[in-house]
């Protein structure tokens, strides 16, 4: 890769490239518990590189808007919700959630100077568990979003965001890399109730193939919203197990499922070019997580992550290796003797440094997953500045599904369309 | 403001413009306390830019001088003070308070090498509880300062100092600025026993007043050693009830207390560009404090602060959210859930960044205090560089008082001198 | 000294004058006990500026080889060690000791891309406790150190490394400057049981002589190998007090005990521009360590230090001052009242900042072992630029004593030979 490159991908604040992209899109910002009622306190939220505060008014609706009150730049973060707005806690001045100015107290009843005080605020909406942002052009602002996860009741979600110390891309990359999942996640792989191939249950065979042939055969096609990205391996002498994930722009994937096992989403929104917040979620189309489960995904099951109280930085982070077992690594148990998912991929994507020079990589056949999507992306930016509309921002192109499937399609492009659009739960799937 | 106008006046490391200003006056390096006897443990200053460190000798002397040895560059902060001066930890190279070399031990006795080994030293002064030192140039040096309370014996005083992270001057507005009373500080504002309206006691009337009419205005009128800064509230058809702040150059204020509570005193000395030494000083002019009193101001009452053990860092700061109650924030009593005066002033101040970008800023008219006391210091500034010495060098300067006062002058300037002149407690003021 | 001087003597990266003359040497990695078994977890080894990973294999061979995996720059730490190498955590990538790629595991089975995948690795040895490694051209690999302490067994040594928050030169320049040795260390060099004179038990003469004299004359010769450092002291007329220590180029010494204590060396090998690794040895020609003496030097006696568990941080430094004990200090049983020979020198050293400014030192006579070193460090990388090979690099350069003698020589390089040759315990030194 080009350093030129390596940069146009990994920047997203104000006025670059990517960030031009990623502004075309509503994007997650933080889960609807984290704003759980009229007036309560506000969330700083830095994304894009920009110093944004979500609150929740005295109506319920959710406003993001510049975390500085224009006055004399002092955080509305330690300012109060209140008679929908938040009150600046240094002179009280007052905001709502369009960035409208609704009071400045030190002047006269009549003054008309707060008409002028108006500051930033993007749209929002609520939809799956999640807050989301738009923070592009009024002009340009696409319809909901309507990933089938969320679509769907609340109770049939699980949804969580981690910051990771690193540029996102990275992070993102691994969510698209297939490849790594039988070494990174061995051990694991097998044994998490949520994600775990051990929910293949009584049906062995998926289990047989894929021990079988460690070294499937990857393969990459253009979707309506992005890119499949698909991993082969023989079944028998006239089928073949196909994988297959969804990429859909700018930010977004959706993994199939071992069995019956709770389906899987994934996002990945830069905090700054430093760090990003990575998403997880897990839904099931046709019945609610039991409290079990969830407890489970709370603790830092699946994709999730275990918290330092009150923040979003992972109980298990980089000053801790990870929490690393040295011991279950040494025995094999684990690959890493890293206890989960999301903490495995934490401690290879941030050793690669906080943006990984990709420059100095040497890639190989398998790393054709995102080998294409750097080229896609890339090309995106390009017609994105010609003026075209983005792929991934109609709504129609995020109603797609992840396939696993025994099929005799030999090629990814000629497998069955129908394995990746939505369909009930357990039909059509292996 | 123009870029170049926040950078002047907020830098002030040696040869910088504000930072001559500030060497032309006494400024208030640490407490008495912290130097508590001869040959005490040296202490690390960090002033103005500059590495100092403050020690006791064996007589009972004060030095500030340069904290590195000349010899090998190591801190004398590891030395040891012993007969008149402090040895250095690495090899004993001793330094007396005017920064004279006494013994270079590796040296013959007869040795000459020593007389050229002398190191910076500013002088010094004990008053009022607090250290003081003269970083300017020798021909320049003022006479003592003479604020009131800094004449007081040690009984009738309370003086701290503590961190703040973040460039002087915003701390330094926080000061000037009466503005935000009403609203950082409402709750605290009625209910601190040393600086609360609380001690308005029966006398309601300036309650009445203040609470009638919250969008006071603002006017400043140049004074001898500064500018005043008065707050004018209409108390009867014929009279207003005006608060009179009084900023003496190039970093103090005096505040009017509420009723009969003690008298206050602000200072800010930058300790870099991005940290300053803020200064809080109470006292009474006819009587100590109580036992009671200290111990509430030891705590982080007035405009104190409670610290981390055995550090000027506050318990409360950015990395705990000041403590802030959000469950107080939001039953109202408190505007900000921040426990005190100091650390509601540290977080918005704090918030506004190392050194806030006043170029973003919008101001209106109760911003009228902080606009003149920025044009009066750039001011100061020019007429230094033309020669002239700066007002408030001239301790006669320092005698002024803050003022309380219902009076029928309508403009600042009319209000009766006498009102802003030292007087017998309880005496004049309301 | 000059600017340009400073940052030749100080910066050891990949192609820096110094950094190239580092490369020319064996130089201490870790110690053996840092990778006890075939297969245990790798170790991070960042030294000269270069992040390197150490391993053992499965034969039990150490590898020191670049710690990030070339296919994604993944760090090789989280990896996993297994039959004949360490396999990358991300995708299973493994390379041996030698850097060769063993294995991809995505590839087909008779890929020849792996061939292609090799990585940066460098020659290593263990003797004496510790992992070695060359670093520099193939060419110019040297023949194995034979410092007298390297090659002694195990059980007659005690090795240790330590990591040290500054530049490596200030370090090393603390271990050739023994003028410090009387301030600093006053009390410690007492009272520590492994370096201290009390070893010199009823034998009181040189501490008489040490005591009379405290501002000894210092001289320098050449040595084959670097350079000696010589303290005399007046015994009688006609006698003379001689410690000389071996400084060995680049980075070792070799100190002079007191009585029969053990023998002391030391070494500083640059972990990077602003860290360093300071490693200590203490060695019995003729007996092991008993565990009385182990344990007191695991605390952090003689040149060791007490760690933060799991670490190479001190347990003392600069966060908490070096555990120093102000009364104590005051006391005057300790100089500094900082509890250790090594961390002592760790305050000052650290104190000096992270890369002392020597163009403001103001030198003096005793400063002449360090002045000498500075000059003959430079004059070497001059020669090496002209192609010379340097001293030191031949072992025989190596089997070198520091000397503790009474003689009647007045100068240093009359002082007789054998007294800097290894001979038996206890013979021919005082």
């Amino acid at each position: 890769m080009k350093p030129e490159e390596n940069i146009i991908l990994t920047r997203t604040g104000p006025g670059t490239d990517m960030g031009d992209l990623f502004r075309r899109y509503w994007l997650p910002a933080l889960t609807v518990a984290e704003l759980p009622h009229p007036d309560c306190t506000p969330v700083r939220l830095p994304i894009l590189g920009e110093r944004l505060l979500a609150f929740r008014d005295s109506s319920g609706r959710v406003g993001i808007i510049d975390e500085v009150c224009p006055h004399r730049r002092a955080s509305l973060y330690f300012g109060r919700c209140e008679l929908g707005g938040v009150r600046c806690a240094y002179h009280g001045w007052k905001f709502d959630a369009d960035g409208r100015c609704l009071d400045i107290p030190s002047e006269p009843r009549d003054s008309k100077v707060k008409e002028r005080m108006h500051i930033k605020a993007y749209p929002t909406l609520e939809q799956g568990g999640v807050i989301w942002v738009y923070m592009g052009p009024p002009e340009h602002q696409p319809a909901a979003p309507a990933f089938e996860w969320s679509l769907l009741p609340e109770a049939n979600l699980f949804v969580s965001r981690r910051l990771q110390e690193c540029n996102y891309f990275q992070v993102m990359e691994g969510g698209l890399d297939s490849s790594h999942l039988s070494w990174l996640h061995q051990g694991t792989m097998m044994d998490d109730p949520i994600l775990g191939m051990g929910g293949l249950g009584k049906d062995a065979r998926i289990l047989e193939i894929m021990s079988a042939d460690r070294s499937p055969h990857f393969e990459t096609v253009e979707s309506d919203g992005g890119l499949l990205i698909g991993a082969r391996r023989r079944a028998d002498n006239d089928h073949y197990y196909w994988r297959i994930t969804q990429f859909i722009f700018p930010c977004f994937n959706i993994i199939a499922p071992f069995g019956d096992l709770s389906l899987n989403g994934q996002a990945w929104v830069p905090m700054d070019d430093e760090n990003c917040w990575s998403w997880a979620v897990n839904y099931h189309m046709d019945k609610p997580f039991s409290e079990q489960e969830r407890e489970y995904l709370r603790q830092g099951g699946g994709l999730h992550a275990d918290f330092v109280p009150g923040t979003h930085q992972c109980a298990a982070n980089a000053s801790n290796d990870y929490l690393r077992d040295t011991e279950l690594q040494a025995s094999g148990k684990s690959f890493t003797g890293i206890p989960s998912f999301a903490m495995q991929d934490a401690a290879v994507q941030e050793s690669q440094g906080r943006t990984s020079d990709r420059t100095l990589e040497r890639l190989v056949s398998s790393d054709v997953g995102i080998v294409r999507s750097r080229r896609a992306l890339l090309k995106l930016i390009q017609a994105l500045q010609a003026g075209s509309t983005p792929p991934g921002v109609n709504p129609a192109a995020h109603r797609v599904r992840a396939a696993s499937i025994i099929t005799p399609a030999a090629k990814l492009e000629d497998v069955p369309k129908e394995a990746l659009r939505p369909v009930a739960a357990g039909e059509g799937q292996v």
